[in-house]
C-alpha cells in the first residue's frame, strides 16, 4: 500500500523508557514515517512553530501526526494540544494522546480541545506493538490529512 | 482483545449499494458492534438528538462512532457534523468522514469543524474490508471515547 504521509510522526514523551519502546515498536513495525521526539511541552511548541532547535524546516519538517504524553515538563500535553488548535498554521494536524491516564476527566478534556484520538500505553510490547502497527495503518496508509495544515 | 464500546456505528450513507457494502464488509471483519443506518443528514439529526422516529434510546442507543457521508439529502455531512459539535448532550462523540470526496475544500473544511478522521472510501470491496478491519480495530479495540459525550 503507497505511504500518502511521508513527514514524521512527531512523539511528545518525557520517560525514556517509553521513549525507547516507542522506537523499538516502530522499528518492529517497519514503519517508513521517521520518528522524531521532544522530551517536554515548550519544545513540541516549538518543533511545531519552526523555532528555536527547531527553525530549520528541511531537519525537523511538519509531522504528519504528533502523538501527546499527558503528564510532560513545563508545558503538559492537553496545554500543547490547547495551543495547537489555535494556531492559524498548524491547527488542522492530526493529534493523538498517548499516555498511561485512562482519568475520564483527562479523557474528556482532550477532546474538548479537539484531539483526534486517545489512546492508553499498552503495559506489555507486545500489546504496544499491536497498538502501533494499526495506528500505522489507521493514520498513515488510510486517514486523508489536510492539504493545509492553517 | 477485549471489545470496550458495544454500543453501535451509525452509518449516515444514502447510497444503497455502499450501504450493502458495508453491512457486508462488517459482518466479514466480524465486528460486534451493530450498524446501524440513516439515509439523509436530517435521520442523522434526529438519531443523534434521541428524536422523532429514533426517540426510544434503547432500540436506536447513541453510537460510540458515526462514520458520515459527505454528500447526503436534506442536510449534507459536514452540516451534520457542524451541528453534532454544537450539541451539548453529544458533542464529543467520535466522528469520521467516509466518502468518495478526496477534494482539498472538503478534507480541510472537515478538519475545521472538528472531525476525528477523514477516510476515502475504497473502490474494491477487499479494500473497503481492510479499511473497516482496521478502523475496527482503531477505534473500538484501542481508542478511549469519551466517558460523557456533553
Amino acid at each position: 500500500m503507497v505511504n500518502s504521509s511521508p513527514g514524521p510522526i512527531l512523539l511528545v514523551e518525557d520517560d525514556s523508557n517509553d521513549i525507547l519502546l516507542m522506537r523499538r515498536a516502530f522499528r518492529r513495525a517497519q514503519i517508513a514515517n521517521p520518528l522524531q521526539v521532544v522530551e517536554d511541552g515548550d519544545a513540541a511548541v516549538a518543533y511545531l512553530s519552526g523555532q528555536g532547535d527547531y527553525a530549520d524546516r528541511e531537519h525537523y519538517p511538519l509531522p504528519t501526526l504528533v502523538l501527546l504524553d499527558l503528564k510532560l515538563p513545563r508545558r503538559s500535553g492537553l496545554e500543547v494540544l490547547e495551543w495547537l488548535r489555535q494556531q492559524s498554521e498548524v491547527k488542522r494536524l492530526p493529534a493523538v494522546m498517548l499516555t498511561s491516564s485512562r482519568e475520564s476527566s483527562d479523557i474528556n478534556c482532550a477532546y474538548d480541545l479537539g484531539v483526534n484520538s486517545y489512546l492508553v500505553k499498552p503495559v506489555a510490547f507486545d500489546d504496544l506493538l499491536g497498538m502501533i502497527q494499526t495506528l500505522n495503518m489507521y493514520w498513515i496508509v488510510f486517514n486523508e490529512h489536510p492539504t493545509e495544515y492553517k
